[in-house]
């Protein structure tokens, strides 16, 4: 059988390189057991690209994310290169990533599994059985905004300056995809800007409304304002089901939820662009996590949520959801069973190690 | 005895009104037993003034605040002013104020009464004891940065913008305060901002480093991403101490905060200008809390993070630390005995009325 699916493989820095050395593992008993098979080829991003080619993502790495079937991303950063110059920066090369693919919705559950409900900051009952789906605007707002930059005023001092930015259409196109993943759940959307104090979350609110009124008047929808948003997160999390918010929000709610389910180490998302005439899409998968560098190289990472962002992969850019489904059930089984690693360790049972977690899980696969 | 101190009072909109009421109560109690007096003048702002007069604040209002020796206000906003045009939302009235009294330092504390450890979403070992001061700039950043608006594109479409903008010295006095803040408590300083992606918070960073540097070599500095900051408020808030930030990062997270400690109807702030040459500086006070509009009338709001207001007021704008430890010691005792409001009623004891509490915290005085 010929590999056809095109996987590029982004590992990045921190603990990137070793949680990935799991999915390759995963990778190669799909290809040898399942129907599909991969090329995957690795790349350089983020600083460790910074390090050995000069610049956190090549034009050549680039010009293999856009040819990819689908992209899969590690993690990126550390204070290693913190001091760099903006644009040298390790998060550039993600951005750049995200930005040229146009990959415009960030789509990041935050789900409580059933074996971790413990290990929430939160009380269980807040916690348990917890499944929400934040969808972050990827491509635009203040990341991406023009002007931007650090001038220096005539009487001497520094003005940093950045531009919160987003047309019609950049809203409504997320907004679209936030309305269909509610179809798909509790169909339930909450929108959540600053129209209070900003104008562009004036226009967000307007566009969104619009957008429901005319194409989704059966999905129930809600605004809420982003600083209530984040208070509601932490006093009652089952309220929600899909919220769609724009880049700036999305980044800090989405880690804000994510920290709730106490399954940090668990959790993927999905970053895509618009369906093409053959209804793909491009589209990079990542861990919520970022690359933690002070644990990198130990082998304590844990690899779960890179491996579920490779299931995600297989549901949301192949059509593989029972390929998914054999992985994600083998994840539930290994922590039932208490195979956990160092972040999600039970009490009186000594946590395996990144390889570990990968062997157990081909074990689990295999039964 | 003539009046000393002259205080503005803005009940607001909401639960604002009733819940000054009780503050009121203790105003008079405070002329009658204590040293100060006051003479109190009472204004309108947000939907209410909007309602009366026609604008969220008149220009009648704003003089007397600049006249004030302090300002308390309640809350502002609710559904049946959202629809209005943005220049006269209830918020205006509210930002208006803080932008034209240069209240740029918003003191925020996130603290856990003892009593209600339990009313916290957060398991109880996680927040007992927890005190942390978020430092919310108040007068910059995207909340106020020009351009701004609503624009029509040539193609038709439209598109909502805003301006993210610091200069050196506006991050510099803000960063100041934080230190001398950290001072006084356990001498760390967390300091927010998302360097990573926009330029304004690079420039943050680098001004409140070298800050530190030439100034607070003492104070204990870190840096912090503000996706991350939500984050860490989650798994571990006691690692903080004082956190200052933007004014978007800082109004997100600070409600953030507010919400761990359970105590959200506890919760008093302080909004501060810079010292004239007297050492005075312009000041209001406000609960954390909003204007509730649900229970508006009822007799069910809390008054006591407006009357803790009221107490941070006595300690920040008038040196009268006695006074306002008689009226968080008189707090803390009500909740001990249970005396509760229904938002944080004690299981089995009926919750008493925004009137009780009032009465009740004077009778606690009197003893
Ligand atoms: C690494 C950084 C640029 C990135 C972001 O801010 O978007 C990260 O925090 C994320 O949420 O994916
Ligand atoms: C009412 C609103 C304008 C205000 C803000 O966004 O600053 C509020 O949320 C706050 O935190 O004081």
């Amino acid at each position: 059988m010929t590999a056809n699916k095109k996987l590029l493989v982004l590992p990045g820095d921190g603990i990137g390189p070793e949680v990935m050395d799991e999915v390759e593992r995963v990778v190669e008993w799909l290809d040898a057991k399942r129907r599909v098979t991969f090329s995957v080829e690795r790349a350089l991003v983020g600083g460790s690209a910074y390090d050995a080619e000069g610049t956190p993502l090549t034009d050549a790495t680039m010009a293999k994310a856009q040819g990819a079937d689908a992209v899969l991303l590690g993690a990126v950063g550390g204070p290693k290169w913190e001091k760099l110059p903006f644009e040298h920066r390790p998060e550039r090369g993600l951005l750049r990533l995200r930005k040229e693919m146009a990959l415009f919705a960030n789509l990041r559950p935050a789900q409580v599994f059933e074996p971790l409900v413990d290990a929430s900051s939160l009380k269980p009952d807040l916690v348990r059985g917890l499944d929400i789906m934040i969808l972050r605007e990827l491509t635009g707002g203040v990341y991406f905004g023009e002007p931007r930059g650090i001038e220096t005023l005539p009487n001497g001092e520094k003005r940093g300056f950045n531009t919160q930015s987003y047309t019609t259409s950049e809203i409504e196109r997320v907004a679209r995809v936030g309305f269909e993943l509610a179809r798909k759940r509790s169909n339930k959307l909450c929108s959540v800007e600053k129209a209070n104090v900003m104008e562009s979350g004036v226009l967000w609110r307007e566009v969104v409304q619009a957008l429901g009124d005319k194409d989704y008047p059966d999905v129930e929808l809600s605004h809420m304002y982003a600083d209530n948003c984040a208070m509601q997160l932490v006093r009652a999390p089952k309220q929600f089901d899909v919220i769609v918010t724009d880049n700036l929000f999305g980044d800090i709610l989405s880690d804000c939820a994510a920290m709730l389910t106490g399954s940090l180490g668990m959790l993927p998302s999905a970053s895509l662009g618009a369906a093409d005439e053959s209804g793909r899409r491009k589209a990079l998968y990542e861990p919520v996590h970022g690359s933690a560098p002070d644990i990198a190289g130990k082998g304590l990472a844990n690899p779960l949520a890179t491996l579920m962002s490779f299931a995600m992969m297989l549901r949301y850019s192949f059509d593989m959801d029972e390929d998914a489904a054999l992985i994600e059930d083998a994840v539930e089984k290994l922590l039932a069973k208490g195979v956990r690693t160092a972040d999600i360790r039970l009490e009186g049972r000594a946590p395996v190690s990144t390889q570990e977690m990968g062997k157990a899980l081909i074990a689990e696969l295999e039964t």
